[in-house]
């Protein structure tokens, strides 16, 4: 018998209203398109109890939550996602197809916040031992644009009360995330029109479903 | 101006029902009767936000909570306790008597449920810095005398559930923090009758009593 193929972890990272939730809709498509069993989820959350993590997070409150706190519940649902669902997912063959991941970490807590890049990484090794995303699609576009397209939604969660400069922060944070690892990233200009998006992020994601197609060990 | 006596952190451990509440209300008179300004914390816990993460800390669930994620949960409301609370009072040259502490993490997610000392150490540096407890009361006794105190609880949260195994590796865990530092610790044969506690404790704690009112700057 031989080994199983390994899944492929593939994340989609953006600043708020890019279009992931969009495009997450379209990648699925397109894993069903090329029969490759898959899971979809995102961050924080996941599984029931890292999604109640997520709502201590996102849920506004009078007491300031300290960076510190915020970078640690992240990780605990983190903790959660993979042990429960990721890594299970990965194991048996299947793809995953996370809405943001640890590049929003060091995007939103890091630059974002403020917190170092040597304690984000820390607790990536601690919790994810080696596992990285094998791919990560980054919607890219000015913060003025996500805005404008998320418009009008109802109560504003902790993170979207943020103002115009802590999203150029995320967005930066993003792009040097990007530079470092140009490898693992299909940065693509989410400013387009949705349809040119999607061709490239067809394009881009087409080497590795080919690739695991083939019937790939990796 | 003279900078303002700093408060003492004291912390009071102890494995379930051997009377860590009845001695904190014990020390509060004492720190009372000796006119020491003082607040009275718990772990996890302490600010609305840090009770929120108890909660989910606590609570049963079908899900498992894995190890990892039950350790930043920990963390997570420490950060945010230390943050609003125990830094304030303490700069402020208040006590801050804690029911429960760091070496409840050791004792009870280290030697419990047999995470890494290294791990724990590296998070106690992460989120307390150079704060640790000036002195720790931990009330010792066999597991099944503090289990007959707690009597017949109503429903059992997720701690409590645990069976009496996991409770001895929580009493072994404590006693090896004794060993590694018995400069901070007053150990308490908690088996013994309330009055008899007491007496041990309020001597254990008169030196630093004594010192922070002959006005010492530590
Ligand atoms: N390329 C595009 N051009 C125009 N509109 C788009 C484009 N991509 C997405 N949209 C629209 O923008 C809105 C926000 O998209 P979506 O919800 O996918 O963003 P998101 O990144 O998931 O947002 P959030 O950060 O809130 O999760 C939707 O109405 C979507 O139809
Ligand atoms: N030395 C003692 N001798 C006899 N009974 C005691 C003694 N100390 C405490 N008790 C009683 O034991 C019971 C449990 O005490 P307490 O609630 O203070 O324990 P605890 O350590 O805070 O428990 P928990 O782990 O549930 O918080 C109470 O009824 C208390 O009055
Ligand atoms: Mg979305
Ligand atoms: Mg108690």
């Amino acid at each position: 018998m031989s080994l199983p193929r390994k899944g492929r972890f593939i994340t989609v990272e953006g600043t708020e209203g890019v279009g992931k939730s969009t495009n997450m809709n379209f990648i699925r498509e397109l894993l069903d398109t090329a029969n490759i069993p898959h899971i979809v989820s995102r961050e924080p959350g996941g599984t029931p109890l890292a999604e109640e993590i997520r709502n201590v997070l996102v849920v506004p409150r009078e007491e300031k939550m300290c960076e510190l706190s915020e970078l640690l519940l992240v990780f605990a649902a983190r903790a959660q996602h993979i042990n429960q669902l990721i890594r299970p997912a990965l194991e048996r063959g299947e793809w995953v197809l996370c809405d943001r991941f640890t590049d929003a970490t060091f995007a939103y807590q890091g630059a974002g916040r403020g917190l170092s890049t040597a304690v984000i990484s820390s607790l990536q090794d601690m919790v994810q031992g080696e596992l990285r995303p094998d791919c990560t699609v980054l919607l890219d576009a000015p913060v003025d644009v996500g805005m404008a397209r998320a418009g009008a939604r109802g109560e504003l969660d902790r993170f979207e009360q943020e103002k115009h400069t802590f999203f150029e922060k995320v967005r930066a944070g993003y792009l040097e995330r990007v530079a470092a690892e140009p490898e693992r990233f299909r940065l693509i200009d989410a400013s387009a029109e949705l349809a040119s998006v999607q061709r490239e992020i067809a394009a881009a994601l087409q080497p590795q479903i080919t690739a695991y197609q083939a019937g790939s060990h990796v």
